[in-house]
């Protein structure tokens, strides 16, 4: 699984790999509207990407085009697994001929995503060895709290298709939780962006910085873990990261989050989108939250009870 | 010259080409100290990796491996010529031979740089076109104060060994004032890390944050160019550089200076080396600047001035 690096949050003009350009720059390129052959069947341009990406992830990776240096070790990034733990979980969704083909899949992503839980369950690593061993240095050290929230509710969609609610309390205890009591920042609030497991200064400089995603990531996988179970500690925390969220990084003059705060919750970029933030992390955190405030308000125990007949009324009734 | 982008501050984590690691991977492994066969020559070694470097650069940069995306504009980053002219400074200095052989590469890059000076003289911009041309979007509006004035420097060793004195005052009006004016914060003092032409918020996280090598370039840059001329507002800059970051960089605990301070000068990572915080630009910088200093204070205008002989002692002499 090597040559993927953070994948999922890539430094800024990072190239894709030769072959990948190679196999998708055309097609990409062919999606735009034009006249000319008709446009490919959407579902199976995805089926074949994702075989493609399985190959990278499982088999080589090296027709992505990033050459490991001599000395380099073999590490793996939580990124890896957990995105393609997500893609199983979309594709399988509304299918369930794709669900039976990628349930193994689904099985492998989540052990490996589950051997970054590290030092005797009390920290989520972002880099792991090949087996699954914490790494030396500031590398092996390195911790990303919206990461680890984010893959615990991409675990906990796993739990829920495989039925396990030993993994599932696992999953809320390692993946949420703990990442939570560790990430949020006891002074301003807010979840850090990077920190390192030894409490040492991270070499990241944005390290302190109050990014939107891991808000948006928080929000959805406590009121996931809230709506599958009841426990009310992740209802609370869903309230304080939704209160944080909308009084720090919402713009009530011109609308839409902003994306940069500062440590001390001052937004530091005013821009609403740019090479990360794009249209993703906000409308699908927005969408799921009202999905699942829905649904839980539409249960009969949480529905509003039925008005108390007025005792003075009654005899008119 | 293409494929190259930030080479000078690349990203955290970016390999380097396959092509470099299969030619350099070996060469450096084989530069620890061991039993065996001699040591290569390390001139003729630092020789022929240049002579490798041109050819990327104005030849093929197709062996770094960095794939191009379909669609990419061609762009120059600032970064490529500005760092091969400094190698051509630093291979000629002592060596009249290497000197004459890269003459014309010389002159080369300093055209290269300077036709990054956009805007009717208004703006240095780090990437341009192929032809010279300011860029679209914030790629063509991006600013980095710190290497607009360390190419300064460059350019004020080449105007020195080219004896060219429009040039020399072209580079300190467009390379040095331009960029402090623009770059130094207002507020707060200090260098900025990135800027927008148009003044709109950049797209790096860390724009604000105030990082130490911009001001060790720019007491450089400001004590050459006073050095060589003798205006007294660059040295009353070098000055004003100079106070903010023996105030701001330096731990006057445990020595050494701190790499990353916010905005508003608080130290934001503690660690004083780092990814891209080695033992390079701050003894550059001191060495520099003592040996300039020394040299200014050695001229005979200003040498101190003979002692006034004490008229109450006069009798006794």
């Amino acid at each position: 699984m090597n040559g993927w690096g953070e994948m999922a949050h890539p430094p800024q003009g990072q190239a894709l790999g030769a072959q990948q350009v190679r196999t998708w720059g055309p097609r990409l390129g062919g999606m735009q509207p034009q006249s000319g052959p008709p446009l490919p069947n959407p579902q199976s341009e995805a089926v074949e990407m994702m075989d493609q990406i399985i190959h990278w992830v499982r088999e080589d990776p090296s027709g992505l085009g990033r050459p490991q240096l001599p000395g380099a070790p073999a590490t793996e990034s939580m990124a890896v697994p957990m995105m393609l733990l997500n893609l199983v979980d979309q594709l399988g969704e509304e299918d369930e001929e794709l669900a039976g083909k990628y349930a193994e899949l689904g099985d492998w992503c989540a052990q490996r995503v589950l051997q970054h839980v590290q030092r005797d369950g009390q920290a989520v690593l972002e880099h792991v060895s090949e087996d699954g061993e914490e790494l030396s240095g500031c590398l092996g050290r390195h911790q990303n709290p919206g990461h680890a929230l984010e893959a615990g509710w991409f675990l906990l969609r796993h739990t829920h298709r495989r039925g396990d609610p030993a993994l599932r309390a696992h999953v809320i205890d390692k993946f949420l939780l703990l990442p939570f009591r560790s990430g949020w920042d006891p002074e301003h609030g807010g979840l850090f962006s990077f920190q390192d497991a030894d409490g040492l200064c991270p070499t990241q400089l944005e390290w302190a910085m109050k990014l939107w995603w891991p808000h948006s990531e928080a929000m959805i996988a406590f009121l996931m873990g809230y709506s599958d179970g009841g426990d009310p500690t992740l209802l609370h925390v869903f309230y304080q990261v939704a209160e944080y969220t909308f009084r720090q990084f919402r713009d009530p003059e011109y609308g839409e989050w902003f994306g940069y705060l500062n440590r001390e919750g001052k937004v530091a970029l005013t821009i609403k989108g740019g090479p990360f933030k794009g249209c993703f992390h906000v409308p699908r955190c927005l969408a799921m939250c009202e999905e699942m405030l829905s649904a839980l308000l539409s249960r009969p125990a949480l529905a509003p009870a039925r008005p108390v007949p007025d005792p003075a009324r009654r005899g008119a009734e």
